[in-house]
């Protein structure tokens, strides 16, 4: 593949910063990869894996020193203080992108710190697995998932089209919104179910302890997969909650009412109205699961519905 | 294995009850196991099954005619009217047990028809999988699984010991409890989950409604584990709702006010708190999946941890 870049640099080099790197190196999408870690231990271990990446540097100034395109990988609260920290080295015309969970938040921390001759393009991969740390990196994450751009009114539509371009090139299918929305399609599918898989765990402890009975100790396989999540990190999750909390606490509003509807339907034992919300619920998942193929399971042997498939920034079909 | 019984009739050839036959059958855990359905085509497709069910027969009271052992497996409202149609044909000393969902309200509808010589052992396995029909059931079923039962205070032990032992051979592990106990314990590790994975596709639905904006596209792998119980059957849930009416409302009025103190804790900001219940739940998550090997995955492979495994009832060491 030709290269998109010239210059690329990573910063982070945790389970999505590593894989960018393995991926953008095996795909040759830059002239030259360069990658760094705030951790030296993390540092020492990219360079000794081996894995082709032409240079690791000890800083994040030093990574992006006419760097064309910079992609961070840090947690979704650290995005401000790195963006102070290399805001002044990016050369002009760079382009400045993420990887952080929720948008609003990420470009309201970073926009103060770039200089007007940046474009940023803000990001979203909807990959990742339940692994982390610069071992788990693979150059096939991101392929037939989604990634979310969010670029702001006056970004260049140029660098939105390079960002676009670059992803693509990973496999996987770009789809421009506002943050805004962003943050609410991430409350709704992934955020308010962590908080609430969190929350149940509380509830069935607390029974627990109140009845000095077992009960978790009878959970099934439905219950194993409803609360696969809440086996997330601790800090990561607290970091999303907190940045994203608008969107999370209008969701959560819209789901407790919807919840509060559905329990007065079983209390007044309103029969009707519990098997057309159950139909209704059980169409809407065979909606997501027949998307399965391209949104969730990456799994390259099946055909995308190219009706998802976005085409490349200002490009033709 | 020695027979534990002379006659057994399976009342309902679906997907637990043909698992019964099968099981029992295989396993010669009756002299005669005769089985029925009220749907002629589930008699009909059992007969020809060949699955060496030594007798299918027209009717529920033809079935239950001198046997020592009746297990009904039918859908959790239908209890009472099989109980009133066959009670009368029970034979003195006959067992009568279920296989439902709800024992609290199959308990109320079955006791008023059965007669004082019958002995009453209700119990519900936790098992089955997304299959239905006659075609479905897996003389495996049962293996390594739970199987509660809650017997009444005036169930004669010996009774319970029979059935004990008849779950015991299908390989499951047997538990003896109260029935509102049974009832809390699937409210919250099956109905209430049940019902949060049910209301969030309507949330979701709304807001894509409202907005006009696209959401469910971008579910990822989170939002697939935690919603795959939704796609589950909406009578059968139906009638789960309403028959465990109680314990439902209860937990999800616990877990309403747990839901509001977490909400309350990202709306404030309360940083400490939200790591300090994620880490409660991500331990609580642990506990479960450590038990995974003998309440959920009925792997026969594995070995299972002694101190959950209940003697037969009455046995020794």
């Amino acid at each position: 593949m030709a290269p998109i870049v010239g210059k690329l640099a990573v910063i982070g080099q945790g389970h999505i910063g590593s894989s960018i790197s393995r991926a953008a190196v095996k795909h040759g999408l830059a002239r030259e990869v360069t990658v760094t870690d705030a951790d030296p231990k993390v540092r020492k271990a990219i360079a000794e894996l081996g894995i082709g990446i032409a240079k690791v540097v000890d800083t994040s100034q030093e990574a992006v020193a006419d760097a064309d395109l910079v992609i961070a990988c840090v947690p979704v609260g650290q995005y401000g203080a790195l963006a102070q920290d290399i805001g002044k080295h990016l050369k002009p015309g760079a382009i400045f992108s993420d990887v952080g969970s929720v948008k609003g938040s990420v470009v309201r921390d970073v926009v103060p710190h770039l200089p007007a001759h940046v474009n940023f393009v803000p990001a979203h991969p909807l990959a990742g697995t339940e692994r982390s740390g610069p071992d788990s990196g693979l150059a096939d994450l991101f392929l037939n998932r989604w990634c979310i751009l969010t670029p702001l009114p006056d970004t260049d539509p140029e660098a939105v089209a390079t960002a676009t371009a670059f992803w693509q090139a990973l496999g996987s299918y770009v789809e421009v919104m506002a943050p805004d929305h962003h943050d609410h399609v991430l409350a709704i599918t992934s955020h308010v179910p962590h908080l609430i898989a969190f929350t149940i765990f509380h509830t069935a402890l607390k029974y627990e302890r109140d009845t000095d009975l077992e009960v978790m100790k009878y959970s099934a396989g439905g219950f194993r997969d409803f609360t696969r999540i809440a086996s997330s990190n601790p800090t990561m999750w607290r970091d999303i909650f907190m940045n994203n909390r608008d969107a999370i606490l209008d969701i959560l509003d819209q789901f407790t009412g919807d919840l509060n509807a559905f329990a007065d339907a079983v209390r007044s034992g309103d029969a009707d109205k519990l098997v057309s919300d159950l139909s209704t619920s059980r169409l809407a998942r065979r909606k997501v699961i027949e998307k399965e193929h391209i949104s969730v399971t990456g799994d390259k042997n099946k055909t995308p519905e190219l009706d998802f498939i976005v085409r490349p920034y200002g490009g033709g079909d």
